[in-house]
């Protein structure tokens, strides 16, 4: 009997017949009396195809239909080899078995659409790099840097567009390659199902083919235990679609994939609105306080997407030194929020990762790496802990005499204007709590730990990738020597006593 | 007969006799026609006293009164040996004979308090520092690192307080000795004459007593060329004083200083409200865009003289990198405002420059030498460009789809945010444009100089103070390479042909 690894995908086809063209394949899978019903696809080749990633171990059984011809069989499902799909816990991610999952994701717009070499580069360089998540889109990309035609795209041209009721199978079975490549280097695809920098036409079909080409992405890639949906890049920027037709989107993905993958909507400058779809706020914003805002309001895990790439072209969100750029996911992260890379550097090529993938040649991805490591080695997600400027984690509240002052002031938006400038990145767990003091250089910080308990301190330096030991079985009000640099975190570990978090 | 140079300070005087005790000297001061009174002050001395600062070249007369006795004299007023008083011109500042005034600025705001060693440091250090005026309090200080009491206080004490009546007049002396000092090196004394880090009860005087002590700050300091008024350090946080009680204080300063010195009032949040006789904006605020829109709304010269302190103590004002600080001062400066320089690094002895003086440890001095040096070279003052986000300055505007995006919000508040957040700090002058690229670290630049004309190109790197000229005698859409790093600034220069603020 044919053995699957559990939230591996097991491809079942049928021959077709002239009869069956334009209908979907179908099946039903069963186990133990759990039935999941899945539909599948065909292209203009003699198959028709279902894929089925199964949740359980065991024996399962199925019948697939296409039309009037109908299949029987089963298969094993055996111990997984990977943790399964992602899914959202409270403002926090983990795969479907548990396993805590900590987003580092990187961005690479239209490396599917790029020649082979390019291709086989970025899969290399995906290979070494600290990256578990990749953005990528569907869609070919038009754009500054972007100007090259792909070999292949997702339909065949028909008069005045495209015949999205016949995918063209060539472009098909290299998205798969690319899908298992990634699959193979543990790393989520965050496919980008529209987006604005078009000019073929992909951001114009109208609503019923949008929904026919989702319908067929869903049947088709679903099954992929590693895929994530991402609706947009820049919802608003694609002037072809209103609000209505995200909502369908969202609400067609969710109806109708088998496995509930994770569905955001990344914007431009809104942050999409809260939806029942939503999983998570997949957010482009050059300040990093609008992910704890963000998350506050959504409480849905957020991750900046887009907080400006490391690189040195004209755009400015393009340009960051390698510094500036892990300042902010440092910041980010400390919000509790989680921050991804992309990197933008000048070639006369215009292979630039950020849209064509290729090589990595900035800063961010060693330190990307670092904050990866330091984040696992954690026990557990952290929540931000500046819910307001009266628990100011600096230790400057007492006494503070803006404070007083602030409580004075009759403006709300004045009021709500400080408050923000005064919140600080601090993330809060039972076990440790995180200081991100960004660019603030001081030499010394004074921490009020805990008197009931035992505590660590470590200094971390997020640019010299050194953690180091600062003091340790500490407690109460102690003050602690700092670098007087910027880039530093102040780790607090407790060893015994009262929890951090409290 | 006695010499007095212009804007230089007559002093006359006359013998005190018992019942003119509570009488304030008096004197009328003519020059062809016209006509000008001053009042003087006594202490627990002999003399009234009465000090005056002619304006005009020529022979003065003089009659002074104190109570019943009489004094007549006269003085030539002779060439001036400096430019005089600091007048604001539009949204800028110039010297009374109309000579450019740049502030390059700094705050040692106990500097007079502390002891005679400390002030002869300071007194050297800002011989060879670039300041051109430093921001100084009539009252001691008390807050961390301003521990230490004060030889000698304002006025003599009494039962419950301060007798304002009673100038104690080794303070008044020594602030003259002072004050001289700062004159000779050509700094304008920024006087602070309220704030709220208090221990003695300055902060806490009767509106009656201040008025006192104003007035006789006024009749005493007033003749002064390089005398700024400024009303406070943090007003709203002085919590003993009401909008009121400030406006008055301006009031009654704008209505009884004979030559019309500059008067501010500096905040801790709220920047104070705009006022007949406010000369200009003291502003404490850590984003540098505040002055920009602080001089859109006030059109009054705006000087940002906290954006923060290099330093590394723990307070956040007090903590930033050299670079962080510079780079505000550039942000500020490319806004057409002015960024004033403060120092905090934290010393066992407890002297630092912001508060007592001293000597000057960090790497923004010399930056800051530099930057007046550059704004000295330029032949006037800039405006802000970036009026709206339509004249993007970073010339991204073209075809940029989150503009179009931006024009279809419909909230006037993420609107409002995200034209903030793309408010570049560019200045221009009908001979050249400053674009201050902060963060930014692009390799690249297109410009779009005016066609008909001639132009010239520099990069300005403002933490390596270096200044190179890239291109010259080019026009039209040019691009010109950067050298891809923080810090850095272009200059575009007019050789002839359109102005470059069209």
């Amino acid at each position: 009997m044919e053995q699957i690894k559990r939230y591996g995908m097991l491809e079942i086809s049928m021959p077709r017949t002239a009869q069956e063209m334009d209908v979907i394949p179908e099946a039903v899978f069963t186990l133990n009396g759990e039935r999941v019903s899945v539909r599948g696809f065909s292209e203009n080749e003699n198959l028709g195809r279902v894929r089925f990633m199964p949740m359980k171990e065991g024996i399962w059984q199925y019948e697939m239909k296409w039309g009037t011809e109908k299949k029987t069989g089963s298969f094993e499902c055996v111990a997984a080899a990977c943790h399964g799909p992602v899914r959202t816990e409270d403002c926090h991610f983990c795969y479907d078995d548990g396993t805590r999952y900590i987003p580092v994701g990187t961005t690479c717009y239209a490396w599917v659409h790029q020649l082979p070499e390019v291709i086989e580069d970025t899969i290399k360089t995906l290979g070494t790099a600290p990256y578990n998540k990749i953005r990528m889109c569907i869609f070919p990309k038009s754009m500054p840097y972007n100007q090259n035609d792909p070999d292949f795209y997702p339909f065949e041209r028909r008069d005045n567009g495209w015949d999205v009721r016949k995918p063209d199978p060539r472009y098909w079975d290299h998205l798969d390659r690319c899908l298992k490549a990634l699959e193979e280097m543990e790393i989520e695809a965050d496919i980008i199902l529209f987006h604005p920098y078009d000019r073929w036409g992909f951001a114009a079909m109208l609503l019923e083919d949008n929904l026919v080409y989702l319908d067929y992405a869903v049947r088709r890639l679903a099954a992929y235990h590693h895929v994530w949906w991402a609706l947009s890049n820049e919802y608003e920027v694609v002037f072809e679609k209103k609000i209505e037709d995200w909502d369908a989107f969202g609400e067609f993905i969710a109806g109708n994939d088998p496995y509930h993958h994770l569905i955001s909507a990344h914007n431009g400058i809104v942050p999409y609105p809260k939806r029942t779809w939503l999983t998570h706020v997949s957010y482009q914003g050059s300040d990093p306080k609008d992910a704890y805002y963000l998350r506050k309001e959504y409480h849905l895990p957020v991750i900046v997407d887009e907080l400006g790439y490391e690189g040195n072209i004209e755009a400015d969100w393009g340009n960051l030194s390698g510094f500036e750029f892990m300042n902010r996911v440092w910041t980010v992260t400390a919000f509790g929020c989680y921050g991804a890379h992309g990197e933008t550097f000048h070639r006369d090529d215009e292979v630039l990762w950020w849209a064509k993938g290729g090589r990595l040649y900035g800063q961010a991805t060693e330190r990307m790496r670092f904050l990866r490591e330091f984040l696992e080695s954690l026990p557990g997600p952290m929540e931000p802990f500046c819910d307001d400027i009266i628990r100011d984690p600096n230790g400057m509240a007492e006494g503070h005499p803006f404070l007083q002052a602030l409580l004075n002031v009759n403006s709300e938006q004045v009021m709500q204007t400080f408050l923000r400038r005064w919140t600080q990145p601090v993330g809060i767990h039972p076990d440790y709590k995180l200081y991100y003091l960004g660019r603030s250089a001081s030499c010394r910080m004074k921490l009020n730990l805990p008197e009931n308990g035992d505590y660590k301190v470590e200094v971390i330096d997020m640019w010299e990738m050194t953690r180091s030991m600062v003091v340790s079985g500490v407690h109460g009000e102690i003050l602690v020597g700092l670098p007087a640099k910027e880039g530093i975190a102040v780790l607090i570990i407790r060893l015994s006593g009262d929890a951090l978090n409290a």
